[in-house]
């Protein structure tokens, strides 16, 4: 504990000294041994705002304790956050090209994003919502992040081992989702649940018959831990009433194979605002209750691996009318305006919040398994499906405060709900259903995160309120304001405010916050390793092996790449061509990436350390091309430069 | 000064006195009061950390000094991040698509990248360089950014009235750029200086001819204050030899009229790496000296208007032989193998900065403007230009470090450099020619920046390291590493490293810092703006005004959006129908965007308070297509959506 002194020689007794109110600095400007007490007067710090500077402050050399990924919203990426230093360690490329990691610029990673089109169209952005963390045991086990896309319905896998997107699935039967992703607590399951209502397999059908042809859908995909990648042949999905699902989580520990899903406008309201008739908004908002959707997964895998499902565009959907008889699907009734849904880290109660009412629900799991097994429901909905009596199923319900959304837990029993009318962060105790303390957030607080929060062993040391507007928090950089992340710290007896950072790129959801050395990436890649193969490229080029091959109009280029040149660094190919150039990066240091770009092409690669990659395009205008490096690798990093000519074809 | 003590309250006292060694913590755990002793004990600060924490810390609803405007490299985008706090505040969309903006996903600003269109094709990346603000007489005035894309040679306009990206203009000459964007200190000319030389026009040539027909050429992009908008048509360019131009930097003051560029690879290699030729990076490493290009534009314009210019793809391009025989371009010799060049704030002097040499190499304007007046040359070069003697156009030399690259400069006569391979910034007195500190940075910086640094009168209160790699700072993000800014605080007799900053989207290469108080953006439009045209769209509704006109087979919608709820939130077409969107944000708050997005048609717009836009798309496939808000915006956001029905064709 007193190892700082030592460290910081002399100069630290001044410090500490000054602190006690002897100031040696004579002018406005604060001296270079400013005390701190100069400069809290200096730059107007308050005592919380020292302890929290202290709190956050990450030395230059030094490593964040946590790593946080947060969904990128509407920009379709997700991104890597330090806490407790709040700083953006990289914006991973999942849905949207990007092209700094080369991903979508002419190289392999364009086959992943061609894994993403729907109805046959390339879709280059995503509404990303919710990222989750594969789990062992219900830990998370730093492998694999998971991510939907609400405005495509579709689920991304990106690998924790190069922090690289491998997969994009395109689900055929949903027109979008939300409740997703979700892991199952041995991640065996990701779990995406549609939102918006419509025609299983997109098909047309008028608003008219919305009760009898538009349906949910929840998709089950399996998760291969061998490959890494979902395998959509294992995969299907469960027929969701017309109710717009909403949030989802999987349960854990005692409630391990089931799956809790809400959902808002089960009045099915579908606007009509040209015609006067009322929106969505109030429409929706008529019912004290809508339903939370009991699901007894294992029961349906079983039912489908007997053969219940029903082929829908390549997946087997297990019908409302099996789940009803089956009671794969029990609902219960959940106050007002439901959004999140929450097991606690034993996986006995399920937390739920409602947007129009005042309280965290919290429904007991064993209540509610008690009562499916004797087959005690109190009715069923039109589609079937048995209901539970809501007082039945539930321990009890925490007054919070307006508008209460999602929940988090700590290591010490309490849990902390973001309440997005009120601005708060509500910490409520679960055993007593009463509020400690509420925190303001600043401002609108949608989703809210824990250290560890989602495992079945939360670490107790930080919360994050993901507030959706920041209004006066931040310089102004136009009409488009950024979020705003509040770090609380929530280890002492009180929360504590410990820093705002502005999200100035999408409007992230829902994030995850794992504990940095949980996280075991690979520093650089084993030499011509394709990442998206995840081994030694074919075409892979050694040094002195380079060469260029002419098949008919085909122009094959195996290339290398070291600090500073390319070989070759002269291509001449004739118009029309089809160019495809293999790259391997031959260096093996850490952090000697290099780029490859070509003028006016549109091609831009990533070449991490031993990394191998390839592109194809068609040489169509004739012209002299620069290639060159982009990614800045030594002194000479400017004339690690070539050219690409295209000869003009003969007339 | 002492507002402190009043604010913080009675807490105040207990943290000044404990950091006089008076802990009342017991446990292992950080109590609420811990004092700044504990606090460092337990996260292992130093003094210098506690220090630096507490002037960059910038608490909950305090706003930054100082906002950077960073080039995103490889991204394509500009990032936006306020100081000392050093966070990114917004990611500007500029050549890149970028959803969360709503630029390029179906809306308006398609517009404005369609014009950065080269040779017919979409080039939807751009490797941005050098950020320059606008200026009035040497300072910046805030209103306008531009930025360059190396890869494909184009200038983008940026409004800092609303932070976004209003113009792409292609340079239908060159095949790349890297001296650019550099802008005349009234903001007369955005100049935009090609890298690699190529045949100008973009024609096919052989490298065997590259001394003869492979050109540098440097466009004058005349900039238009009205509409803040560059006008190609009152543009022009020079041509230049077929050195390897690197960068540039324009005159000010004494030397308002000139512009400064340097090159590198007056060898003229070529490479021929896979025949077994030197790499350019050898090849280009031979000559002791390069030359730096001394431009008297003034005259060069006054001669375009004289009619000297000769058209080449619709640009007025002076010739070689013009720009020699009317001394517009005059050499001089610059040690080896020059990148920065960077014009002092008095205008008088200009730095040149070598990666192979030792030397910052000081020339003076006022020498190298009377050999010119007075003709006293030492000879020509291939091409026909005047030489000036080294040694009579240089005031001195300063010996740096082992490859100094960029020079910026402080309020007291001070430089600081960007020393790459040694990893330092060296702090220099301009006038003493003598380095006074060097500051160790990680690892590898490139560019420097400072605080109102490019302007007539640097502020003296920061520089940026902007270093290429980060290796062991930040915690691993896979093999592809992050970029690190440093702050580096200068106002005190020594400098001191504040801050580190990961960069991990994107390689920045450039940046200008501005005071936070020069910008004065707005904070929402008026009601039915277009803000690419600047007024009220045509195609503005006001609530109750909406409607669905049909023509043909083109739908025109005119809708509007307000908490929670678009009207129509109904859109029934026919398969093949092309849909007009017209769609007007009725919100006049601060913050209270809506985004719009159409399952899978690749459409996000994001509608800032009053904003108005604009989709067209063909519905080609039939099915049910939930619209909705993609920026929570109420309690009942999630109820902010409607449907656009496809209607199969009859068959």
């Amino acid at each position: 504990m007193k190892r700082w002194i030592a460290r910081a020689g002399i100069g630290a007794v001044a410090l500490v000294a000054l602190a006690c109110g002897k100031p040696k600095s004579k002018g406005g400007a604060i001296a270079a041994s400013a005390s701190v007490k100069e400069l809290m007067a200096a730059r107007g710090l308050t005592e919380a705002d020292v302890e929290a500077a202290l709190r956050t402050y990450v030395p230059s050399g030094k490593l964040d304790d946590y790593i946080v990924f947060a969904s990128g919203g509407q920009s379709g990426q997700v991104l890597v956050i330090g806490a407790p230093s709040m700083r953006l360690l990289k914006l991973i490329g999942v849905y949207t090209p990007e092209p700094w990691q080369g991903y979508g610029y002419g190289g392999d990673g364009d086959a992943v994003l061609e894994g993403g089109k729907q109805n046959g169209h390339a879709l280059e952005w995503a509404d990303v919502h919710h990222p989750n963390l594969s789990e062992t045991n219900g830990e998370y086990d730093g492998q694999v992040l998971f991510v939907n896309d609400k405005a495509n319905a579709r689920v991304a896998v990106v690998d924790l081992a190069d922090f690289m997107t491998k997969q994009i699935v395109a689900n055929p039967l949903a027109a979008s989702d939300h409740g997703g992703t979700f892991v199952t607590q041995n991640t065996d399951y990701v779990i995406e649940t549609s939102q918006y209502p419509a025609p299983l397999g997109r098909e047309y059908a008028p608003l008219a018959e919305y009760k009898e042809k538009y349906r949910g859908v929840s998709v089950f995909w399996k998760f291969d831990r061998t490959t890494k990648r979902i395998d959509p042949n294992q995969s299907w999905a469960l027929e969701l009433p017309p109710y717009t699902q909403d949030l989802a989580d999987a349960g854990k520990l005692d409630s391990d194979g089931w799956v809790f899903i809400n959902s808002f406008n089960t009045e099915m309201a579908i606007g009509g605002t040209l015609e006067g008739k009322p929106p969505i908004e109030s429409g929706a908002s008529q019912n004290d209750m809508d339903y939370l959707h009991v699901i007894d997964w294992k029961k349906a895998e079983k039912l489908i691996a007997d053969g219940k499902g029903q082929p829908i565009k390549g997946i087997r959907v297990l019908p409302l009318a099996v789940s009803a008889a089956e009671r794969v699907i029990t609902l219960i009734g959940e106050p007002k305006s439901p959004h999140g849904v929450d097991v606690t880290p034993d996986g006995k109660e399920i937390v739920v919040g409602g947007k129009l009412d005042t309280h965290a629900t919290v429904y007991s799991f064993e209540k509610i398994k008690k009562l499916i097994d004797a087959q005690q429901f109190e009715g069923k909905d039109a589609y079937g499906l048995p209901i539970l009596k809501f007082s039945d199923s539930i321990r009890g319900q925490a007054e919070i405060g307006l508008g209460p959304l999602h929940t988090v837990f700590d290591d010490k029993g309490n849990a902390y709900t973001s309440v997005f009318i009120e601005s708060v962060v509500a910490k409520w105790s679960v055993k007593e259903l009463k509020v400690i303390e509420k925190m303001p957030v600043h401002y609108n607080i949608g989703h809210i995160l824990a250290a560890e929060g989602d495992t079945v062993s939360p670490d107790g040391k930080f919360v994050i309120a993901m507030n959706k507007m920041s209004l006066d928090r931040f310089s102004k950089v136009g009409p488009l304001y950024p979020q705003n992340f509040q770090l609380i710290g929530i280890d002492g007896e009180k929360m504590r405010m410990l820093a705002d950072m502005p999200i100035g790129i999408g409007e992230p959801h829902y994030a995850q916050m794992i504990r940095a050395d949980k996280l075991k990436p690979i520093k650089t890649y084993p030499l011509g390793e394709n990442p998206y193969i995840g081994h030694k490229d074919p075409s892979a080029t050694v040094a002195g092996q380079e060469k260029i091959v002419r098949k008919g109009n085909v122009v094959d280029v195996y290339m290398t790449a070291i600090r500073s040149h390319f070989t070759p660094d002269q291509i001449e190919v004739e118009q029309g061509d089809t160019v495809k150039l293999h790259i391997t990066n031959l260096e093996q240091s850490e952090d000697q990436t290099h780029g490859f770009a070509i003028s006016m092409h549109n091609v831009q690669l990533s070449l991490e350390p031993g990394r191998h990659e390839n592109v194809t395009f068609v040489a169509d205008k004739p012209g002299v091309y620069p290639m060159f490096c982009t990614e800045f690798c030594s002194a000479l990093h400017l004339e690690m430069a070539g050219y690409l000519l295209v000869k003009p074809k003969a007339k």
